[in-house]
């Protein structure tokens, strides 16, 4: 490869162009109008504007960046996460026009990206899946009487989801029709597709999820878990690596469920294995990502393996240069969301022109952004600006870390969660590592 | 302990005050009134103004700090490096006054801060040394008489020297009494001192220096050593870990010299032996640094461990937690020193207001600095303004991540070496490894 189109913007475009620039390997970003001023777009090698600020019409228009890709000559394609990265349709599109999409194939995509074939899959391999329904749902009604089968605690989920759209809790059946209702209409409305499924909700679960990386030689490992139970509205806070949740045994027992669970799926490149683990230490297979993920960094911090590096020379053919018994987990990283909002005003987005800004640096300290003083944030896109990630010998260590490095945080001229966050890293069940993915609920 | 005292500014100052919030100690910057804006004095729990910007009346005072230390009801002083961080004096005063000086004890600084004494310690412990004047030298009569004995060329040194203070090379008899009195007279402006000595000067030596630690029960152990190579008249530009140029076996055999000779010198807390090595690989002890060092971060990155924290838990009187053998070196980093100077003006200084400003980070990119966008740069200090520190698993992946990152660097409003630097890493000698002291001089 010696020159990849970046089908992205933000912190992870950054992030994959140095992972580009420092392998030698040529760049391209694309931008919308709004983002002429942004770091991705002045840090590749060229820059390609592919039309209003509109994801619609820039960031999530398979045409205009194929069409970017070919002017540009550029090899392949890096979708990042979100936009067009779990798009099978994309992949496909890519994979007619002889460019490498950076992931795994569109077939791969399209059939972990469909929820329940996923699960059906899990299932035929032996990886422990959420009870549930197990063929798609239409109808409130014919819902209504699959979650009685089931059991309640009931979750409504979309086929097509993600970042917690098109999912609704249900505790009684009363509560049932509206739910499916207004699930289903979301659904409909963020992804033009009605498919619905129902699973029995697994009560005060830890969100586990396990980074996996496959060749093309039938070669996968895993690199761990990420702890990612700090979530609010199904949106994930807070990460870390290792789990306090785990014994090394479960930690075993999971990490080969993953690598299992990869393997049926045919995986190639790097994915995440999503698990929910109950108190007892159940597990079951939730979901499994296609992408690279926001919170891939603490799996670095405690790997010291540069999961875009490996994204890339997966993608190039390159056999896997690891096997499982080389990689070892060293110290405790945690990853803390930086978002432009304001949780006194139930979380609303705050984009605006960043006046002042003063970011921690030093030993155990990476920022991962694309702000800048003097940076607007255009109101168009996710409000996530910064990643702060620590790492030290142990969890304790890396928490006071955190704790030093978010109190050194400036971002002026907008409104942001880091005192927020900084509330969550000093709560005691934090502390304790005994969060689950109420807390936020629970603490609200 | 409690609370820390300071005595120091800049960078070095940022990042003890952030090792003693991670540990929960409680810190007290002291400031001149050129420093009222610094970083420093702005992230410490207690600020305490100690006098004008002349550091003979402020960070040099010793009374001033003490002082301030007393009201304030710190515990400890930290010296970070350069001030009165080698002063034998000050470590005793503090010693009187009961306050703990983070470093080892006043003898000690004193013994291996005469390089006289420090030399002939080494020698009984049979630690190798360069050929050269086993007693002070006072006149250049005396001086020349003792040169021809230990053989041409020769390096006149400073006995109380440091940062390339009152050094000379002499390469013939004839250049040898201007060059003495020239580097006497610079050590008694410097020092208030004129003993000076005399050795052989290795030609084309690489700089390499051991980290060591040492607690108060007897245990030392080293943690790798450091390349310095590429220095410009004596100031280090670029360090890094592990050297290019030892062996496992030289590692090991510099390794137990570096621990002989801390133990010889009864040396607790945080220490560096400096060693010049010659092309058949044979090494000479040069001098060794009571004190935390520039480029300490390379070593962090590579074994792991924190120096500072490390350095504040010996002077409490903790044992080291760990052994030689626990001791692993991983990867590879290099350091990159980023000066305001102009080097087409012959480094001159650039001090001044920094107007704009974006500094990478990411994966493996550390930074370590006390400047932010608008910050005024005073004339008073030191020119180095921020460390850039890469690593990676091998030195050519950290090359690469230093180029890229170097080229991200921005800083507008003064003059810097950025672009210097960005030459010297891609530079073929350097990517080669092939570097010694001599280097710069050699490419100017």
């Amino acid at each position: 490869m010696k020159k990849i189109l970046i089908a992205n913007r933000g912190e992870i475009a950054v992030r994959i162009i140095r992972a580009c620039r420092e392998m030698g390997i040529e760049t391209v970003a694309v931008y919308s109008e709004a983002d002429k001023d942004a770091l991705h777009t002045k840090l590749a090698d060229e820059a390609i504007c592919i039309g209003p600020a509109a994801s619609a019409e820039s960031y999530l228009s398979m045409e205009r960046i194929i069409s970017a890709t070919v002017v540009s000559g550029a090899d392949a394609i890096h979708p990042g996460f979100g936009f067009l990265s779990e798009n099978s349709k994309f992949a496909e599109l890519c994979e007619q026009c002889h460019i490498t999409f950076i992931g795994p194939d569109s077939a791969t995509i399209a059939r972990l990206g469909n929820k329940q074939e996923a699960r059906n899959t899990m299932m035929e391999a032996g990886v422990p899946v959420i009870p549930g329904s197990q063929e798609a749902v239409y109808t409130a009604e014919e819902g209504k009487k699959l979650a009685e089968e089931i059991g309640y605690p009931i979750m409504i989920k979309a086929a097509l989801g993600g970042g917690g759209k098109g999912m609704r809790e249900v505790y009684t059946p009363e509560e049932f029709e509206t739910a499916f209702q207004t699930a289903q209409k979301e659904t409909e409305n963020a992804f033009h597709d009605n498919t619905m499924y129902l699973e029995h909700l697994v009560l005060h679960p830890r969100h586990i999820e396990f980074q996996i990386l496959a060749d093309h030689y039938g070669n996968v490992v895993h690199l761990g878990e990420r702890d990612c139970s700090i979530q609010r509205n199904h949106q994930k806070l807070i990460e870390e690596s290792p789990s306090p949740a785990l014994s090394e045994e479960l930690r075993s027992k999971m990490g080969q469920a993953a690598v299992k669970a990869a393997k049926a799926a045919g995986y190639t490149n790097a994915g995440t294995i999503e698990f929910l683990l109950e108190k007892d230490g159940s597990f079951y297979f939730m979901e499994m990502n296609t992408r690279i993920q926001v919170e891939h960094p603490v799996t670095e911090c405690v790997t010291g393996i540069d999961l875009i590096k490996a994204q890339i020379r997966i993608a190039s053919g390159e056999k896997l240069m690891f096997t499982q018994e080389d990689i070892h987990i060293n110290g405790h990283a945690i990853e803390c969301r930086i978002n432009a909002e304001n949780p006194e005003k139930n979380f609303r987005p705050s984009p605006g022109t960043i006046t002042d800004m003063y970011l921690p640096g030093g030993k155990g300290v990476r920022i991962d952004t694309a702000i800048y003083s003097g940076y607007t944030i255009p109101p168009y896109y996710d409000s996530m600006i910064a990643k702060l990630i620590v790492w030290a010998h142990s969890r304790k260590e890396a928490i006071d870390k955190l704790r030093s490095a978010l109190g050194e945080v400036i971002i002026e001229g907008v409104d942001t969660n880091v005192d927020y966050q900084y509330g969550i890293v000093n709560h005691p069940d934090f502390v304790n590592g005994t969060t689950d993915t109420d807390f936020i609920r629970r603490i609200s």
